[in-house]
C-alpha cells in the first residue's frame, strides 16, 4: 500500500539533496519542478503532454479556483484531478498570496482577507479555515497552509507582525487541515515560512512551524521583485533552518538559473509560470539560454529550436516555423513552444537529480551556467 | 508507383458518389472534407491530431502564405509539407477570393489583381501566373485555378462577365501550371465553375473548364451568404454540368446539414473554417446538433460532448469542463473543442462514405437530419 506522504532522500551533493516524495497518487521525483495549472488547466497543455514531458506533480491554484467554477462545483464533479484529467498528485496553494495581489479592496483582519472577485467584483472571505475547505473540496494532494506575503521592502516591524500573524494562521491551517476525515488521511500539509529579507525573522519562522508539525516546509517571500542575489542570500541560511528530514520547497521560483542556485542551496520542490507563460509569448529556455523567437534572425533558421532537447517542439519543427506562428499569433506556436519550455525544465531537473545521485552537482552546476549564461 | 492524380468511384447511390483519390502523397477517402490551415497550421491544432481525427488531406490558403511567411521563404525551408509537418496531400487555393475579400485597395483588371496586404500593407500582385508560381512554391498537391469570385446578388452582365474573365483566367492557369516541370509532374490542377446562381452561366463555365481540362472540378462562387435554399438549388444542376469522373469540390462549404445535402448532390469534396472556427468560440458540432459551450446550462453537466462520439475530447472530457475552459478563456478549451469538431466532421464524412457503399445513403440523410436538425 502507498503511504500518505514519505520523502526518501537517496543522495547528497554539498546542500543538493535528491529523492523521491511517495504519495497516494503517485511519486514526485525530487528536486521536483511542477507546473502551474491555474485554472484547472496547464495552459495551452493536454494533460497527457505534460506528463510526458516528465512532470509528476502540478500546481492548482485556490484563488482562481475558488472564484471560478467554484470548490464545490468542483467537488461535485468528482474533485479537480477529474475535473482535468490529471490523476498524479497535485498541490495547491493556499490563495493567500494571490488574493493580496490580484483581487481588488481586499481588507486584511487577524481572521482573513475579504476581498472582491478580479473576475465579477463578487465579494469573498477567505481564512486559514476556508482556505483549508476549499483545499479539500478540490481534493488536493499537498495542501498549502494559509499566510500573508506582505512586500519584502516593508519595515522590520511590519515583516515581523506579518509573519507573527502568518504562525498563527499556520497553527488554525493545521487544525483545520486535521478535522478533514478522509482527506487528511491522504493528503499532506505544508507549511509556510515568512520573514522576508531577515535571517532571525526566518529563524523565529522556522521554529513556529516545526512546533506546529507539517509534512514539508515552504520558502514563502520570494521572488516578489527582490532580486536573485538577495534570495540567493536567504537561501544560503532558510533551507538550513527547516527540518533535514522533510522536503523543501520554494514558492514561485523561477528562471532556469534561479532553479540551480537553489537546489545548489538545499530546495526539493519548485513551481513558476515562467515556462507556461513565456512559452506564449515566444519566449523559449534552451541549454544556451533563452531566445525569443519573435525575433527577425529566426525567420529561415531551419534548424530546432534547441538541438540538445529530445522533446517534440525540437524533433519535429524548425526555429522558422516557430518565429512563424509566433508571429502569426497562432495558438500552435503558443502550443509547441510551451511544451519546449516545460519538457526543458524537466529536463534541467533531471539533470540535476542525475549528478546529485552521482556527487558531481558542482560540475554540473558550472557548466550549465557556462552554457545558459555566456552562450 | 503511386500515381499522380486517379479518381477511382467505388460506389453511386443516387447521385452521391465514394471513391478514392490516388496521389503522390498519399489516398483521399470521398467524399472528403479538408480541415483548413490557413497560416500553415490547423489552428489550435497539432498536425498529427488532425489526422488522427481522419483527414487525408488539408487546404492551406495562397493569399495569407504569400503574405506570411511568403512562398519563396515557405520554398526555401522544404516545402509546406516539412514547414508545418505534415506529409500527406494539401490542396492550396488560388488567392482569389480572398484577394478580393480580405485586402486593402485592391484593383481588379484583365491581368490580374493588385492589393495591399491586410498585415502591413504592402503591396502585391495576383494573377493567374504568380498564383499558380506561389501554389509550386508551397508545394501544393491539388492546385486551384485563379479565379474572381463576384457577390451572387450582383447583375447577371457583370456575374457573365466576371466568369468569363474567369475562365480566361482558368486557362492561363492550366497553361502556367503545365511550364512548373516537377511539380506539374506530381501534382494536380482543378479549375473552378461560377456563374453564380445562374443555370445556363454555370452551364457555359463549366463548359469553358471542360475544354481546357482539369484533373478535378470545383464548384465555386456559393457560401457566399445565398442561403441552403439557393446553394441546394444550384446544386441541382451544377455538379452534373460537370464530368462524372472526376471528382467535384464545393468550396467554403459548410454546416453538416450542408455537407449532407451536398453529398446527396453529387459533390466528392469541401473544405470550411467553420469546425475550427467554432471550435475556439465555444461551439461544439453534436449529432444531435451544434451546441453552445458557454452556455450557464452546462456548467454542472458532467456528460460527454457528444455520446455517440468517440475522440479524445468526448472520452475524457466533461461538459461542464469544457465550459469551464471557454468561460476562462483558455486555448486548452479552444484545443479540445476544436478536435471534437474537426472529430465529428469526419466521422460524418465516414458515415456518409459507409452509407454510399451500402446503398443506403438516403435513410442516413434522413436520420441524419432527424437527429441534426430537430433533436
Amino acid at each position: 500500500m502507498r503511504p500518505r506522504f514519505a520523502f526518501e532522500l537517496s543522495a547528497t551533493d554539498g546542500r543538493a539533496r535528491t529523492g523521491t516524495i511517495r504519495m497516494q497518487r503517485g511519486d514526485i521525483r525530487t528536486p521536483a519542478f511542477m507546473p502551474v495549472g491555474t485554472a484547472a488547466t496547464v495552459k495551452a497543455m493536454k494533460p497527457e503532454a505534460v506528463r510526458a514531458g516528465g512532470a509528476d506533480i502540478i500546481l492548482g491554484n485556490t484563488y482562481h479556483l475558488m472564484l471560478r467554477p467554484g470548490a464545490e462545483r468542483i467537488d461535485r464533479l468528482g474533485g479537480l484531478h477529474q475535473f482535468m484529467n490529471w490523476d498524479r498528485p497535485i498541490l495547491t496553494d493556499s490563495g493567500g498570496y494571490q488574493v493580496m495581489s490580484l483581487s481588488d479592496l481586499n481588507k486584511l483582519t487577524e481572521e482573513g482577507v475579504e476581498f472582491r472577485s478580479h473576475i465579477d467584483g463578487s465579494k469573498h472571505m477567505l481564512t486559514p479555515e476556508r482556505s483549508m475547505e476549499i483545499q479539500r473540496l478540490l481534493g488536493s494532494d499537498i495542501v498549502m497552509a494559509f499566510d500573508e506575503c506582505p512586500r519584502a521592502d516593508r519595515p522590520r516591524d511590519e515583516i515581523a507582525a506579518s509573519m507573527e500573524m502568518s504562525m498563527r494562521w499556520a497553527k488554525r491551517s493545521r487544525e483545520a487541515f486535521d478535522t478533514g476525515g478522509e482527506h487528511a488521511s491522504r493528503a499532506a500539509l505544508f507549511g509556510i515560512q515568512q520573514g522576508a529579507l531577515d535571517e532571525q525573522l526566518r529563524r523565529a519562522s522556522a521554529d513556529a512551524l516545526i512546533d506546529i508539525g507539517f509534512d514539508g516546509y515552504a520558502v514563502g517571500g520570494l521572488a516578489v521583485g527582490e532580486g536573485q542575489e538577495a534570495m540567493f542570500g536567504v537561501l544560503d541560511y532558510a533551507p538550513g533552518q527547516l527540518p533535514t528530514d522533510r522536503p523543501r520547497y520554494l514558492m514561485g521560483v523561477g528562471k532556469p538559473d534561479d532553479l540551480v542556485g537553489a537546489v545548489e542551496r538545499g530546495i526539493d520542490m519548485f513551481d513558476c509560470v515562467l515556462p507556461t507563460r513565456s512559452g506564449r509569448n515566444g519566449q523559449a529556455f534552451t541549454w544556451n539560454g533563452p531566445l525569443n523567437l519573435r525575433n527577425a534572425r529566426f525567420a529561415e533558421d531551419d534548424g530546432p529550436l534547441d538541438a540538445r532537447c529530445d522533446c517534440p517542439t525540437c524533433t519535429t519543427y524548425s526555429r522558422a516555423y516557430l518565429h512563424h506562428l509566433q508571429k502569426s499569433g497562432e495558438m500552435l506556436g503558443a502550443m509547441l513552444t510551451t511544451e519546449h519550455n516545460l519538457a526543458f525544465y524537466q529536463s534541467l531537473m533531471q539533470a540535476m537529480r542525475d549528478a546529485i545521485g552521482q556527487g558531481t552537482f558542482d560540475a554540473f552546476a558550472n557548466a550549465f551556467r557556462g552554457d545558459y549564461l555566456r552562450p
